[in-house]
């Protein structure tokens, strides 16, 4: 046993007893005549003195300790004469007796602290030196507690754990798949799951009646920042029960995290139309810790002949608190941020509602004031509010206001991390249009089922079908989706024709869920949760990165193992493939279809 | 909500409630006037009563209800006439007033019942159908439980659960790997992992001080009975630590699970060397319920001119308790049995502990009264006891009595799988030799330390060197190891050049570990067990195969989903690999190293 306790344990009840501690040097500060230095370990910071009076030889050793060696003490735990009330650890010191150093350290390429100075690349590269920072241990300690705490909720719930294959088929509808080549299937391939989705639908299939896994998923997509190549899923499915009771269920899991893992309340999550929250967010993931509600003033602003609202599909509007005051500059400035390519707002227009009522707007030559009021009527906007007005087509219009509203937001610190405002949002279609491929694509996956009410419109009008599909929404960000399964064969083949599938595609791919439906497949729905994301919001952080242990850079490589790499001439042999040079053709492939 | 209870909870004390069931139909007896049908899901089975004087039409149409149909009914619940004491639903029955058809069912290709008629190549095509059937459901739900109570332990003991990643970089040492190929860095590719070694390593110089994870892995090997390509680990690594730390540590573990999971309790696990083991066992995994250890005779049968033994290398036998009076038969089977090529002795010999104490044999010529009385005494066999003897080369023939051994364990029933005998094998050496590569190969790998006391041997006498290793074994069955790993760069690196990895390969391979060992690396040590094993271990099941939800033939496809497949010529493309014609070389490959 190398050492008795660990650096965040001992406190004044310790006092006189002898331990040994083990630790990396955290600092040094050298006194003269005595040596003071933090030891850090998992569990905390414990303050050595090493004393020249009492042992001359031993505090010379500990004076040469560079930062991040690897050492254990033996002494005696002391009262300090100055305590630190910071950490726990902070009214006792160590005597040191004894010090062996049991690994040397070069000096780390950044500071190992809370705030470093270590950029991106060489955080990465070094990662497991990243990880000595407190902030990054602490990020993947509450993902431990969150795994741990969604495991507990489910169970106590009856749901059971089952491990899906991750060696499966490639599906090639939806995002690309990661393949694997198979050695003994020549020129055949395993393709890694993008969600277990079909298999979590046999395993209702097959009388599991609840199952859940907290598992790896894989997409091979161009990476936007703050995308993985393999990212994690908390995966539910449930059999025997309709939307509402997956509803319950699920926000009863997000419900038992936030009262475990933060100790808050966030009582029952209200519901809210897809229709809705296009309607007044812009937006199917609304950040509703603020109202700041779109309107629409096409009524109110029509026939007066102003051309750019005469022509716009929709008038657009919301009422910003207490943004009256906004200068003739910021004003600009926002003009500028709204026309940026990202937001793509042709202009803004806005009225400012002032102290004494009135309204002045941008465009007061062709408003009236009785117009204008009508406008901070609709917008809800009180004095010294900031009436903000965009219009243009429909969609790219919706859109602009909903990163407008969102930037208000944030601008008037209304989108505070330690407040969590979380809503189901429900009803979403079906289908949605697909210009590109001119035909329809499933808007949650070709497994949702149709709302029972809106099946007849499957023929005659595909794209007003609601399903019975779902997503959880907090503070803007979709931390889960599901849906209400299809489980009977004639509807899935209905929708995979439908999804522009033809027989032998459908049976080629999912003809394993389509046969497994013909064998007593009950009603079952279910719900994955986005797990990485679920910890950043947690952990009160925009970026997943630091939630996930050894994460890829934008480019899918890992630059601590050197990731990906070439293969030798003899591994690519025997596994039967080739990597031809660019440009050539990838021939000589008659077996593939 | 379309239950109010499911069909394993009923009993007298909800007799008159009114209830309703989901389930499938399991069987059905129709009495005449009345027809009695077993609902079926996860949790049990409930009887429900339908009655043609009461409700004709009702029962009419649950007389259609065919096999592993999914219903929903609703009725009164009351109490049986004829109990069935066996299931916990077995006093009451459901009086139906109300049948739902949710799906039919065709009828199943083999018999959802506990001894189905199901080959295993049908079970595996409709798995779906056989995870109906009790001992497959049953063999997941334990799995399940395993899982919890692991992390429920693991966690106790201060454990961080961290996920390394999936794709990570291909080191040709060792077993295959899999391989993914990067479509973004064109020619390059990810491998997926066979174990987490070089990550947990990671965490432990990023300060993690205990981890765990129950992770899946990966190796590409040609597929024997019951090895599957994906499979699962618990693994675990922790910090400062010495070989006795962790062997406590994970004996409690172990400890654990046996009384949550079995409620038994196994107490202290003994220790036995490698040396031992392969001496009085003749394998490093013992199944240590019962006896019969393997005797050297050497010096009792040498220099009385039986040829056999005087130019055997070795001269082993057991002492099988009872077993006197097996009869020439018996004995002419046994023979043949270790004749057999997969045991491969050329002969056995025998001798029979009389009633009387004398000792009666098959070499009788060679070998006074008094010579076999010294064989009895060697093997401590007693009255009425057999004595087997198998002489040759030493590793063959020690290898052929270990299965002797086995063999004659099992016959005896002396091998029952509710008896749970565990132990630690330690103190295995680092390196053996391999014949065919004319080189050293770890034993266990490259990452795992010499014993200190045998440092030295390294550059004189590798092959003497023993390494802090260990595994756990239970009932013969390797169900862990794990070692204290290398965390100095300096032997690690020499440790690599032992292995035969010239100065660019290490680098190449594992330079980033090597690199992290210079930034204060804390001694560390771990273990992995193998978790889909330690479930059949506990299930009492000889194979692994139905505590897999999902597996893999042995030739490495899933028959149900059909894969390994063909991807599509564009796929390919996309990916920038080709797939050459068997037998053509895989050429333009000047990329690869």
């Amino acid at each position: 046993m190398l050492r008795t306790h660990t650096c965040g344990e001992l406190n004044l009840k310790n006092t006189g007893n002898a331990v040994f501690l083990c630790g990396w040097i955290h600092r040094s500060r050298d006194l003269g005549g005595m040596t003071f230095t933090d030891l850090r370990d998992r569990y905390g910071i414990t303050q050595l003195v090493f004393n020249m009076e009492t042992d001359a030889l031993l505090c010379e050793k500990a004076r040469k300790l560079g930062r991040e060696f690897v050492v254990r003490v033996g002494g005696i735990v002391t009262e300090r004469s100055s305590k630190n009330p910071k950490i726990p650890t902070g009214e006792i010191e160590i005597r040191v007796t004894e010090l062996e150093i049991l690994n040397e350290s070069r000096v780390p390429p950044f500071t190992i602290e809370e705030h470093t100075d270590g950029g991106d690349d060489l955080r990465m590269k070094f990662r497991y030196l990243d990880i000595r920072r407190t902030p990054v241990r602490d990020a993947l300690m509450l993902r431990s507690e969150m795994a741990a705490a969604t495991r507990t909720c489910l169970r106590s719930m009856g749901f059971v754990e089952v491990e899906t294959p991750v060696l499966i088929k490639s599906t090639p509808e939806g995002a690309r798949d990661f393949v694997v080549p198979s050695r003994m299937n020549r020129g055949e391939f395993y393709a890694l799951p993008q969600s277990p989705q079909t298999f979590k639908q046999l395993l209702m299939v097959a009388g599991m009646d609840k199952y859940y896994q907290i598992v790896k998923c894989f997409r091979d997509e161009d990476l936007r920042a703050d995308r993985q190549p393999e990212f994690t899923q908390i995966d539910c499915e449930m059999s025997f029960v309709d939307q509402d009771d997956i509803l319950h269920t699920f926000e009863g899991l997000v419900r038992y995290l936030f009262q475990e893992v933060k100790g808050i309340q966030i009582g029952e999550l209200p519901r809210m139309s897809y229709a809705d929250a296009m309607k007044n967010y812009g937006n199917d993931k609304p950040d509703t810790r603020f109202a700041m509600l779109i309107r629409d003033l096409s009524m109110q602003v029509k026939g007066r002949g102003f051309k750019v609202f005469e022509d716009a599909e929709v008038i657009l509007a919301i009422a910003v608190q207490g943004a009256a005051s906004y200068t003739r500059k910021q004003l600009d400035e926002l003009t500028d941020w709204v026309k940026r390519p990202q937001i793509g707002a042709t202009g803004l227009v806005y009225a400012r509602v002032q102290v004494d009522g009135s309204v002045k707007s941008s465009v007061d030559k062709f408003y009236s004031p009785a117009d204008l009021a009508g406008w901070a009527e609709v917008c809800q906007a009180g004095k010294e509010d900031l009436i903000l007005v965009l219009a243009g087509p429909e969609k790219q219009t919706r859109k602009a206001m909903s990163e407008l509203r969102l930037e208000m937001g944030s601008r008037l610190g209304l989108r505070n991390k330690d407040i969590f405002s979380a809503l189901w949002v429900t009803d979403f279609p079906l289908l949605e249009w697909d210009d590109e491929t001119g035909r329809w694509h499933a808007m949650h996956h070709p497994f949702t089922s149709p709302k029972p009410e809106d099946t007849s419109l499957l023929d005659t009008d595909p794209g007003n079908v609601r399903a019975n599909a779902y997503d959880m929404v907090i503070n803007g960000v979709e931390v889960g989706g599901g849906s209400v399964r299809i489980h009977n064969r004639n509807l899935q083949q209905k929708m995979f024709a439908l999804l522009g599938f033809s027989e032998t595609e459908a049976v080629t791919q999912f003809g394993f869920l389509m046969n497994a439906f013909e064998y007593g497949a009950p009603p079952h729905g279910g719900i994955a949760f986005g797990f990485d994301r679920i910890c950043a919001l947690f952990g009160g952080a925009d970026s997943i990165r630091d939630f996930i242990a050894f994460p890829k850079n934008n480019s899918g490589r890992d630059v601590m193992i050197d990731s990906p790499a070439p293969l030798s001439t003899d591994q690519l042999k025997e596994l039967g493939i080739a990597v031809p040079e660019p440009g050539t053709n990838a021939s000589g492939s008659s077996q593939v279809i």
